[in-house]
């Protein structure tokens, strides 16, 4: 595995890769890895010739009170679970590498930002746009993995991609979750113990939802009540948003009828934790 | 000289000329070529092994009011003159090719935009930022040629090339004139006979600025003013902005020093003319 930390020698690198005519995946992170991350891996290796794995805590996603500075950081356990997986390289650039002095160009992906996370996270899907901007640039994959945890992102990276023909194929892999159900996350490891059994809730407020709408419920406002009082009598949950909409779109849906997108932003203590579930229309 | 007309076409092309160890330059144009235009096609052939120019009246850089749907076209003198200058590719998208139904990514250039034009056209320059990116990932040129008639605009590009990791040069020529002055646009065949002699009042308030600075004026409210005085005695124009400012990051200037950007958009008529000169510090 090639540990590679400017952006130069990445570029330089996937060039020669591509004149040999090898393909490349790439799976972009924040490090701290755990299953889901691996999975992305696995496949990345599985469909393509050569794997690279990005590791930066994109500082253009945080807003000014969000954990940014705490975000886990482990680049060194994470370069084995790297090196166990066979990735073949793995990108670690510098702040000042990735936003030199002067930086200002910003993606907006206009439309899907603003909705479910951008509500309260205004420039996050910005600093995610850009960042997958710059590292398609620089690293020049055929495809790119992400996990289906950050549905929101994984679409805004589809529009993206399309959008500005970057002939990159977004591939969106399931959330992978721990044995009680909690999906994965790096910010799993802010939970304290009792926080850990807390968290459990966003999962099952999802399959309460499953359920209700497997059963015939059709009012988005009557699987929401429910799963807003399941939620709340878990004393330390505080809900963000509990969203039902059009999985290709996210517009809100009030009465269910096809395919639809159950989302949730759950804070468990001081920490704020994502989830959501496709339900398919044709399966009910 | 290769006519294509479509984005998968093309990059198709470019991948083989890639393969083949052949540089791209790109001239990316709205059409309607001038003399202006064949510079920067000349300088493409000179200095890159495979020339491409796209001609595509951008939509997305057009306000409401503005003048897309009466911008000139001349498709066929346009190949000609593409076929004369012995272009390579020309590449000739349609609308719904680039902006497709759904299209909702646009690039932003934050704080260059938002000055001298971009004050009266406020999405002007993010929609020039969003289509140079489409097209250099469609093209994946080597180098990409623009004119410094439209100095805001390279500024841009140069400042976007560099902040999304495109390995691109830019590549910024000088402007062309007429005989009289007036800096080459294909907007100047909206004036009629009397317009055509009105605005070369743009080029000479430049010349009146040019010899008042090296005449050791350095107060830009001074130049401001007497640019004022010449151009509202051309009775059919009237100023949009005189902007006297620091060439490398457009914030104005009230003290002249060193390099100076001296920049006009006038409307004559009903036809909105700019222009601009650089004025180095160091031949004062």
């Amino acid at each position: 595995m090639k540990v590679i930390e400017k952006t130069a020698e990445i570029s330089a690198c996937s060039r020669e890769l591509h004149l040999r005519g090898e393909a490349i995946g790439l799976v972009p992170t924040m490090g701290f890895l755990h299953d889901g991350h691996l999975s992305l891996i696995r496949e990345s290796k599985r469909i393509t010739g050569k794997t690279a794995v990005s590791i930066f805590v994109n500082p253009a996603q945080f807003g000014p009170k969000e954990d940014y500075h705490r975000y886990p950081r482990d680049i060194e356990g994470d370069a084995k679970k790297c090196r166990e997986t066979e990735v073949d390289l793995l990108f670690l650039p510098s702040v000042e590498d990735i936003y030199p002095e002067g930086h200002r160009t910003y993606v907006d992906v206009e439309g899907l930002n603003d909705k479910l996370c951008g509500r309260s996270r205004p420039k996050h899907f910005r600093g995610v746009a850009t960042i997958v901007t710059k590292l398609f640039n620089i690293i020049m994959p055929d495809k790119a993995f992400f996990g289906q945890k950050d549905y929101q992102q994984a679409m805004i990276i589809k529009r993206l991609a399309t959008d500005l023909n970057f002939g990159v194929d977004i591939i969106v892999m399931p959330t992978i979750r721990e044995a009680d159900g909690l999906a994965m996350s790096s910010r799993n490891s802010y939970l304290n113990s009792n926080e850990r059994v807390a968290a459990r809730i966003l999962y099952r407020s999802l399959m309460l939802a499953e359920d209700m709408i497997r059963s015939g419920e059709v009012t988005s406002g009557e699987v929401r009540a429910k799963m807003e009082g399941l939620i709340a009598g878990e004393g330390s949950s505080k809900i963000e948003y509990i969203s039902i909409s059009d999985p290709g779109n996210l517009e809100d849906i009030e009465t269910i009828a096809g395919d639809v997108l159950v989302a949730i932003a759950v804070w468990i203590g001081k920490t704020r934790l994502i989830d959501n579930i496709i339900i398919k229309g044709d399966k009910r």
